[in-house]
């Protein structure tokens, strides 16, 4: 039932080149917030006292990818839940033990073939994995069906490259730039557009899947306000009609998308610095996440024959003209805990 | 939380030698026995009626390989519950409008990328899809989490060959045989047990995820009572340690591992023949649908390169002594509701 989008999931498999194998900065963004968010859950989560009979706890992961940072988000998850719900326990009698259920979503050419084979063996005692392909730009699971929803470093990707951005009679065209990078106004507001759009439905999903009371746990990257987003690659004609369907909101855009949604409440809204911010990351490194962040979207635009003369280029430009950390510090992470009124 | 087994799905991708365009075979069981189960529905699935509230129905296809049968199966299935509903919501206004959610069950290494990307594109209006990794023969999914379970010949697989049939030193070893044929009254013994104690595993399980008044539709190849597994394969040594893990039970068999599960009510078992019982299948039809099958099992034991060599032969065998249909006509469908108590 979800709304059809461009669909570009992370690169799949397990080779040298894999998101798999290529996800470590992202793993330390998770890494970075999780007690925030344990520290909530286990304070503030009622849906077990609400229903002592709840016997399914169920958290779905939307945009999960392949792994591993997926299994680490929904592990906190559950181990913080059981120790909720252990707690509960000793104190009421009626409550019924637990069972998790865990949905893993992504885009249906998400490589769930590599998520299933590459689950930990210990999450087999834990929970009952599913894996649900679907645009999260759109419902894909029941109403009132989960406690918890996770998203990490997923809303950037927007569902689709704003039409005008692409079209060379508009005022919007980004001519050969390959995303939004604030030095064509019309470009910037066409991509905010669309994000405000896309968060207002990715929100709408979520808020008719959340049961009440549910939580819906979003950490992604966005920037200061007043910053604009980051010098863009510019190129030849071939570039002319490739755009990258990204957006980095400012703090104030992302909190007034959220608050249009008129059936959360901002539970928790921290802003924090990358942990690996201040790390001077390899060139080596840079590629590959590059790479497994962004083949999918090359492949499909310019062939798969592109990809690793691009990269090469890219690895060589890198080297050439080594990336100024101290610009990139510009960028943050948010972490958000919205709850289902 | 599945337990371990054996784990051979049927051919994955979309090629000239996968499943999905070699199992019109198995389409036609399907299709011979759905209308008396749609009648059985209509005339007797009381969750509705019981639960006015109910706002997901949810349903599994236990061993769904990669389609399409499965959407077949699990179409019969919604559009005679939307019937049903529609009727008690005209009598009844307090119904709530329904959603589906359907678990799609399969080995962890059955190729789910295949079985998300052949999705018919009108099941997305009709229903939320997830894939369920893991062995039917343990838990896939929570307690009380499905309203109608569907199974289509899939249990004649066992979970493992007997350990017994592949031991040289055992009275039970299957010699240069492939599989239970019913000339070693100890191999038969051997592979006898082993599907009444993967039955009773199988059962046991899905009494849990189903609902009390839930529904198991069950499609499969029996034998009639009396009637011994087919004459065999034999050959060289190369083959003394491979067996196959599929065991057809004659009906009185099969009922009695049924029986052994207090918690279901027989409501309904008919044996019948297979619609294709009588029409000459070609050569050429018989042997992809075996490769369809087979081929992951013979792949994980003699390795890949075997395959096409192994089914040319075959063909070769089969033009050379055709099989005489007449014979086959012993083995029959048999098709089973049960009853959540």
């Amino acid at each position: 039932m979800s709304t059809s989008s461009q669909s570009y999931p992370m690169s799949g498999g397990d080779d040298q080149h894999s998101y798999i194998h290529n996800s470590s900065y992202q793993k330390a963004g998770i890494d970075g917030v999780q007690e925030k968010a344990r520290q909530y859950i286990l304070e503030n989560l009622d849906l077990l006292n609400m229903n002592p009979n709840l016997s399914t706890f169920t958290i779905a992961d939307f945009g999960c990818s392949i792994g591993p940072n997926t299994f680490h988000a929904i592990q906190y998850i559950i181990d913080i839940v059981k120790l909720k719900h252990l707690k509960e326990s000793q104190e009421d009698s009626r409550v019924a033990p637990l069972e998790f259920q865990v949905y893993f979503n992504d885009l249906p050419n998400n490589d769930f073939n590599t998520l299933f084979r590459t689950q930990p063996p210990s999450s087999k005692q834990e929970y009952f994995s599913v894996g649900v392909p679907g645009s999260f730009y759109g419902r894909v699971l029941p109403r009132n069906s989960i406690h918890i929803g996770n998203t990490s470093f997923t809303t950037h990707w927007l569902s689709k490259v704003p039409e005008e951005v692409c079209d060379k009679n508009s005022l919007a065209w980004n001519k050969n730039y390959i995303h939004c990078n604030n030095l064509i106004e019309e470009v910037t507001e066409a991509y905010k557009v669309q994000f405000e759009k896309d968060m207002g439905v990715f929100l709408k999903a979520r808020a008719e899947e959340l049961v009440p009371g549910g939580l819906m746990i979003t950490l992604g990257q966005c920037l200061p306000d007043g910053v604009a987003m980051y010098e863009t690659w510019s190129g030849s004609k071939k570039i002319e009609m490739f755009n990258l369907p990204v957006y980095f909101p400012q703090v104030s855009e992302l909190k007034g998308a959220i608050e249009q949604n008129k059936r959360f409440t901002i539970e928790m809204m921290e802003i924090v610095s990358h942990p690996l911010e201040a790390v001077q990351l390899s060139n080596n490194f840079i590629t590959s996440m590059y790479r497994a962040i962004l083949s999918t979207v090359i492949e499909r635009h310019f062939g798969g024959s592109v990809v690793d003369e691009l990269f090469r280029q890219f690895a060589k430009k890198l080297s050439e003209h080594p990336i100024d950390f101290e610009k990139c510090k510009k960028q943050m992470v948010y972490h958000i805990v919205l709850k289902r009124k």
